[in-house]
């Protein structure tokens, strides 16, 4: 290993002159270490140039939190009406925590459907990263396969994630729900990764019945609506390219393929709940990939 | 929402009929809660069948950690001597962390690289699931897209746990290494968390200084399967699999393709630090994702 000496600081390989100049409006980290000063900056990247990704159209495609073989079209033939029936002690426990954690939720955001969705996203993407990096973590200690769990929990937090940047576009948040948003995730990621650690049972049972209630409230969303209580606006850019929509989308239809987002959350959660009340681990059953 | 009454437990919906039996001898959930005793068990899956997958040859996928999609051909060319210069204070504290790290390591190890290889995967599989869930709770909580950042490194969590899972092939844990990576689990999944939520700078920094090592250990690794001192086994059938490696892969080349994978966690995490350096936040930058 040679070393560089001299440099300002960092970067010293960014000398070595893989790449050189690109674009400068582009939003690519530039190396603070190159010579030249501000105006010639070389893409250190490490040797990692940005990638050039474009549309099926052609266009460029500008989302870099989500790639176009990422993208899905929702499974709107999915079952919205399925429950299930809480008959065991945890299940009526689970069951009783989210319809009581309902009245206040409805209380504080009413009929406002488009902040309820967004708000309520920030907290629903926390439970699949949790138990992915529980089962991830466990797979390591005890030199495990996951069965895919890891993967499957893990894109459910990145598909509740791609909610919450879809909701973002249609109700901008105020200053004081950033703030409910910092402490409600303080206050749930610990209680959900305790929850998880204790019974893993409960905690998807509850995230089962947690994702039947986002249905409720979407097909609630859907009614206000129709009734053009709440305007129907052109689809966010971001929701037409992740789920694959008509480019003269609208809100309804982002609603619409949220909410079967939803019921596929609750069959993965419910099932990962199932597994364990068969006295089972997650991992002896195939994890259910290959949605998105 | 009709309640269905009257089962033993859970699934209730496993009634209703979508799915018949699958082939029992398969590892998939069934149904506790179907009628008819352990005998006719019912696929539940709250309407999740497993997949059946097939390789590019027909024969049947046996993995369910990892998909054929995900598979990948690593980058050989990569090149394998690049070193970060420490300068900054910051840097240099990153560097002889991880140099003070590795004596201890030889010492334990000495020459069992394979070994060595899996004991060090356990550890090398956090980082990126550390980094990865608190860029996704940032992302939630301040409304923002992640720049791909959660994914680059969630992706690198989840290729660290597949080198687990071929090294786990070629040397299996005794009782005492599996009470050692339960402890050094404990220990450094706390330690990087704290770590990361005070300088995510000086995080990535000494993850990269850790791959540079791990890619020092590797090339010791090969010289001793060239030296016939480690047996050149043929290739796990996992490793084969996951990188797409020829039927008649041996170890080595396994360890080849690993190394070049640490090559490449190397460069993405001093990319990380050096945007840090720049007073920019990682979002602002798009992350180098299509790796794997
Ligand atoms: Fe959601
Ligand atoms: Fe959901
Ligand atoms: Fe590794
Ligand atoms: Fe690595």
């Amino acid at each position: 290993r040679a070393p560089v000496l001299g440099l300002r600081n960092g970067s010293s390989m960014a000398l070595q002159g893989e790449k050189t100049d690109r674009v400068k409006k582009e939003p690519v980290a530039e190396s603070a270490g190159a010579p030249g000063g501000k105006d010639e900056k070389q893409i250190s990247y490490w040797g990692i140039p940005p990638e050039k990704i474009s549309k099926e159209d052609g266009t460029e495609w500008k989302w870099n939190c989500f790639r176009p073989w990422e993208t899905y079209k929702a499974d709107l033939s999915i079952d919205l009406q399925k429950h299930h029936v809480p008959t065991t002690f945890l299940d009526k426990m689970a069951f009783w925590t989210v319809k009581s954690l309902r009245w206040p939720t409805d209380l504080f955001f009413q009929r406002r459907y488009g902040c309820r969705a967004m708000m309520l996203e920030t907290v629903a993407a926390v439970p699949g990263m949790v138990g992915g990096l529980l089962l991830h973590c466990k797979s390591l200690r005890r030199f495990e396969h996951s069965g895919g769990w890891i993967k499957a929990l893990l894109e459910e937090a990145e598909n509740e994630r791609m909610h919450l940047m879809t909701f973002m576009e249609v109700a901008k948040p105020k200053w004081y729900e950033r703030a409910l948003v910092f402490t409600v995730q303080g206050v749930f990621f610990n209680a959900y990764f305790l929850g998880y650690l204790i019974s893993p049972k409960f905690a998807h049972r509850m995230v089962g019945y947690l994702e039947e209630e986002a249905i409720h409230s979407y097909t609630e969303f859907l009614k206000e609506l129709d009734k053009g209580n709440i305007e129907n606006v052109p689809a966010p850019a971001i929701a037409i390219d992740y789920w694959r929509l008509p480019a003269d989308s609208t809100l309804r239809d982002v609603v619409t393929v949220v909410r079967a987002d939803e019921a596929h959350h609750r069959d993965v959660n419910h099932f990962a709940s199932d597994i364990h009340y068969q006295g089972r681990e997650l991992r002896e059953s195939a994890a259910p990939l290959g949605y998105h």
